[in-house]
């Protein structure tokens, strides 16, 4: 490809590692970081891959994170446990939570692993793969930014709030979705403005309250649930149990302390992990073998299953590489040599 | 209102509470029946309300619902408690669990609720709003008949699994809501059928996977999930946690076994409670004053919270009565009476 370089995603890691080590993140939390930014790339979704590197600079050069937060686990026996991120990125949190996590739904049949004060970009497919690695269910929410009117209002009040599910698939990938509860994500609305092309309608509403195709209006404006009641019904609840029930940070709140919605949200976040061999014990059924008979059957009428293209993605990185183009290998050289003097208002 | 009658909540109840015990059903099993159709009724919500009660009467008549079987409750100790409904109705199961879900729900920050081998008519808002007068946050799930392509695909393949979800609210009505995960609920487009009207786009496709506003033509090919393929995700979802994993009934061998959708479906349930006081401790803050933050703006904008209508309906039936039409009366009438035999097929 001209213009175009491949890298393996072994080496492509040791570069985005590198970048957030020479901006002053701390060991443990770079790699965590930048595990997750390079598994976005690699299974070649771009919102969440490479893409985030400049993202997460700002906010460290904004002061609004801190890089050498040491995320604190705080278990007190029970079904749940906390993790303190110190205001630092929310991977390694997770990171320090997951054992844990892990061991009280096996212990317990469900557990909950609470994370506060995180800097969060909401890459949560990456947590729910992992505690399906381990052969657990789970659930991930956490609020953002409140940039969308819930159905039937006009201003600005939910987060895009992301909702993640994963579920262990013997000898396959497994069964995961992560997506906004907005109809779009806010990045699709600003590179309509960028292109200059309206976006679809309904997708947000201007400052009137009245459906817009204009992305300017749309910013401007709110950004719309997805499914129209019922999906701001969903917001609404992920604001409850992943802002509220935590005494963390709801959407409109983090909107106010970060002053505007430029830098990465901060908040906490909520897992819920299941043991499906627990729950099902008394059944008498193997619950993964179960969930086969449903989740293999989607092709034959040709439906896909959630993550099938990010899964075909991340064979082929691996198998071939990941391909930068110039423009991004340009910008990983100059993060890396400049660090946060490589930003550009 | 000519050719209408007035009755109280608590007659209407004991009116469906007798017409269960006289068709042989248990009284603690008929007593909770009862006071889920009559909650249904009393809050307008009338495909829940007395409706309901043939469809109960015809799962009797046709032996696929133990009508004495006393729901066992199982306490491993862990965070799940289980309830073997035994074949019976769902709504004694998960009263025979309420209080031990709550308790371990307080004691370990969340616990789960698993219902085994139940028939269900899917108001699951009874249920997570109970929970919340308790001051419990809880999700209920549970799969129902496959009438519903995947996303992308064009074949009856999952349930209208309801997804429900209660918050308590101090001084108020709890924030609930509860709906079906396909656009439309199935008798939607029955209604569709029976008066001769087209139903909307994106309601069903054909038995082709083709769009279709024929309201026959839908009910033989696929209802479709509510928002896209993300509504799709989430009954999947469904599919996975409250079958699968308990080792109960998916949607599609709920209909296997009750040979056809014309009865209520038999499967479990899986309710997951969180205590919110529980959650929010070591932040210091208060969770509910937290949640009232959020849900007492959304009235500002002209936005509705899901169950408001309910509520004031409610409100409306305790002050001055519920209304039934004199059919609706005849029709109490004739199945206390005349029990099972009343059933016209």
């Amino acid at each position: 490809m001209t213009g175009h370089h491949l890298i393996t995603v072994e080496a492509l890691f040791g570069r985005v590692r590198a970048i957030f080590e020479n901006a002053g993140v701390r060991a443990e939390s770079a790699e965590a970081v930048a595990r997750t930014i390079v598994a976005g790339e690699r299974d070649h979704c771009k919102s969440h891959g490479i893409y985030r590197i400049e993202g997460c600079l700002r906010v460290l050069a904004a002061g609004k994170v801190s890089p050498d937060a040491v995320p604190q686990l705080h278990d007190s026996g029970k079904a749940v446990i906390e993790v303190d991120a110190g205001g630092g990125f929310a991977n390694p949190a997770f990171e320090t939570g997951k054992a844990a996590l892990a061991d009280r739904a096996r212990q317990s049949g469900l557990a909950a692993l609470v994370i506060r004060d995180c800097l969060h970009f909401s890459a949560l497919w990456h947590d729910v793969e992992a505690l399906a690695e381990m052969g657990l269910a789970s659930l991930s929410l956490c609020p953002s930014y409140a940039f969308v009117a819930p159905a039937g209002g006009k201003e600005p009040l939910l987060g895009t709030n992301p909702f993640a599910f994963g579920w262990p698939r013997p000898g396959d990938h497994p069964y995961v979705f992560d997506f906004a509860t907005s109809v779009a994500a806010r990045g699709e609305i600003e590179l309509h403005r960028r292109a200059g092309t309206p976006i679809p309608e309904g997708w947000a509403v201007d400052e009137d309250g009245e459906p817009t195709t204009d992305p300017n209006a749309a910013l401007n404006g709110a950004m719309l649930p997805f499914g129209g009641h019922k999906g701001s019904a969903i917001s609404t609840m992920i604001e409850l149990l992943a802002g509220a029930m935590l005494g963390e940070f709801m959407s409109r709140e983090a909107l106010d302390f970060m002053g505007g919605g430029n830098l990465l949200p901060r908040h906490g976040a909520l897992i819920v992990a299941f043991d499906p061999q627990s729950f099902a014990a008394r059944s008498g059924r193997d619950p993964l073998a179960e969930g086969e008979k449903l989740l293999t059957v989607f092709g034959a009428q040709g439906a896909r299953l959630p993550s099938e293209r990010r899964f075909k993605a991340r064979q082929q990185s691996q198998t071939n590489g990941i391909a930068l183009t110039d423009a991004e290998m340009d910008q990983l050289d100059r993060f890396e040599r400049e660090g946060l003097a490589a930003l550009i208002d």
